[in-house]
């Protein structure tokens, strides 16, 4: 996905939350910000939004010397995940069809993400995973993806956020564990999820654990390491959830499903979804056939004269 | 007021609408973005939010080659203020306290400001004017304003936008108009109100009106003409109307009424008042007292550990 005029004054806010988690020093702050609306004034707009995150959070992370300005707000999000792990196992145990619940929760915890969000309240967030067990969800892409991991013999499972890493790891418990790899980023980014909290949540213990030796909230395949570009060719599937992964990945010729929930209005546009929505989407490959699909579609849009941006 | 770092997502999504109501052309549009980052990155976080308001706009002026993108939108705004006066009239002749109420209307006209909302939807506006009249306001203050004013030889009443200029006239009307000279921008930015507007609510055959000599949207009074500084200096009383003018005089050892709803988190925070509030304020000149009180309160803010940047 590109960048979308819409997602910079979102950067701005974004750089402004981060700035204020690094540093009191107003000093500091102007000068980062300052630094960050340089390098926005540059940005190339066919990069994904991910991409330039990634560089504006190098920076920060340079300016006030911190290299993971978000690792008390990522083990505060594994906490509370961890906390409700009971609840989730009971929920799921219960359900007339444990993979769809599991599924569903997957997709919940996705919410624990403060690249999009801006404070985190644990009572709204508790309510919001409860109203994901029932909210409009496509369940025939449910039960596609069931009998296609049932199937695949490799399966690269893409992370997105700490906290969510748990209720990655229930759907995980779904899928036949030993064809399962799990990718974490290459370094701290945001509240994305690394290898610690893998550790953390167990899941080294169960499945294959690489990370995908980029610090890019999402996965910019020519910025990943070759063993995860190795990876990432090899798997029959992939499971890709959150934002990030969408955003990097939305384009690429690759058997990938994403999961997520649609969290801004340019996301939701490019989902042609509404804001909100729970999308479980199957990105056919197509040998290069869908790439000129999706460009021949926006010179038909542009040619309708309909303006590609979001108006919100 | 200085601008705060929260201004700074707000002024590109505003350069954003900005563009758009410029030109369909994603190209000129992405130019216009990039010089408006630059510009940001450059700005003085000690001069008010309009200064770089006005420097951002002119940019896009040039770059469209249009000295007037927001006339459609004036013009709209005039058109449905005029529509309302019969009722508003009516409406001040059977209140018990006229002048109130032609002050409330006043702040209610306020509304009609398209550097703050995106959107203009006339049913909601019509709803919010009539909801300003029953809003809880400084009635104390209003007395006082109302007795200052009778008693006042000289009135610079400084207009902010389109449309709230007809109700402008309402409060006018209740002064002593002889006395009142009506300040209009020098040139079009924004939806700010030029002399044009004056003219068409009739406030030209009603009082001296004079512009501002400068195309801030607001009161930047170093670039403002020779004339208007002598005006403003020669009033005993200023009324100034909106969040533009508060911005930008709100540091002035100055005889100020400011009348204006607050319209954003951040001048909420500066005034001390919740968001969407109606405010009558009057601000003492004080010799330069003032401006050191100012400056010692700010120091006592710091060393409080309170931080001055509003997170919202």
């Amino acid at each position: 996905m590109k960048t979308y005029f819409d997602c910079i004054p979102c950067f701005l806010r974004q750089a402004l939350d981060a700035v204020r988690a690094v540093t009191d020093d107003p000093r500091k702050q102007e000068m980062i910000l300052r630094g960050v609306l340089h390098l926005t004034s540059q940005m190339d707009l066919k990069d994904s939004p991910p991409s330039m995150g990634k560089r504006i959070h190098s920076l920060i992370r340079e300016a006030s010397r911190n290299s993971d300005p978000y690792l008390a707000i990522k083990e505060r999000c594994n906490r509370f995940a961890h906390d409700l792990m009971p609840w989730a196992r009971r929920t799921i145990e219960s359900a007339s069809d444990p993979f769809e619940c599991a599924v569903r929760l997957a997709i919940a915890g996705n919410i624990l993400d403060f690249g999009v969000q801006r404070v985190f309240d644990e009572e709204s967030a508790r309510k919001i995973i409860e109203g994901v067990l029932h909210a409009p969800i496509d369940l025939d892409a449910i039960r596609q993806l069931h009998s296609e991991v049932a199937e695949a013999k490799k399966i690269l499972y893409l992370g997105d956020n700490a906290g969510e890493i748990f209720f990655d790891r229930l759907l995980i418990e779904q899928l036949p564990c030993e064809r399962v790899t799990f990718a974490v980023r290459g370094a701290p980014i945001l509240n994305d999820v690394t290898r610690a909290d893998a550790v953390t949540c167990g899941l080294t213990e169960m499945v294959n654990v690489i990370d995908s030796g980029s610090d890019a909230p999402g996965t910019i395949l020519e910025d990943c390491s070759v063993e995860f570009r190795a990876h990432f060719t090899a798997a029959d599937r992939v499971i890709a959830k959150g934002q990030g992964n969408y955003e990097t990945l939305s384009d690429e010729d690759a058997p990938i499903w994403f999961l997520l929930k649609a969290k801004c209005p340019v996301i939701a546009q490019d989902l042609r979804c509404e804001n909100g929505a729970l999308i479980v989407r199957w990105q056919h490959p197509t040998g290069g056939e869908q790439k000129q699909r999706s460009i021949l579609t926006c010179q038909e849009t542009e040619k309708a004269g309909e303006d590609p941006i979001i108006r919100h």
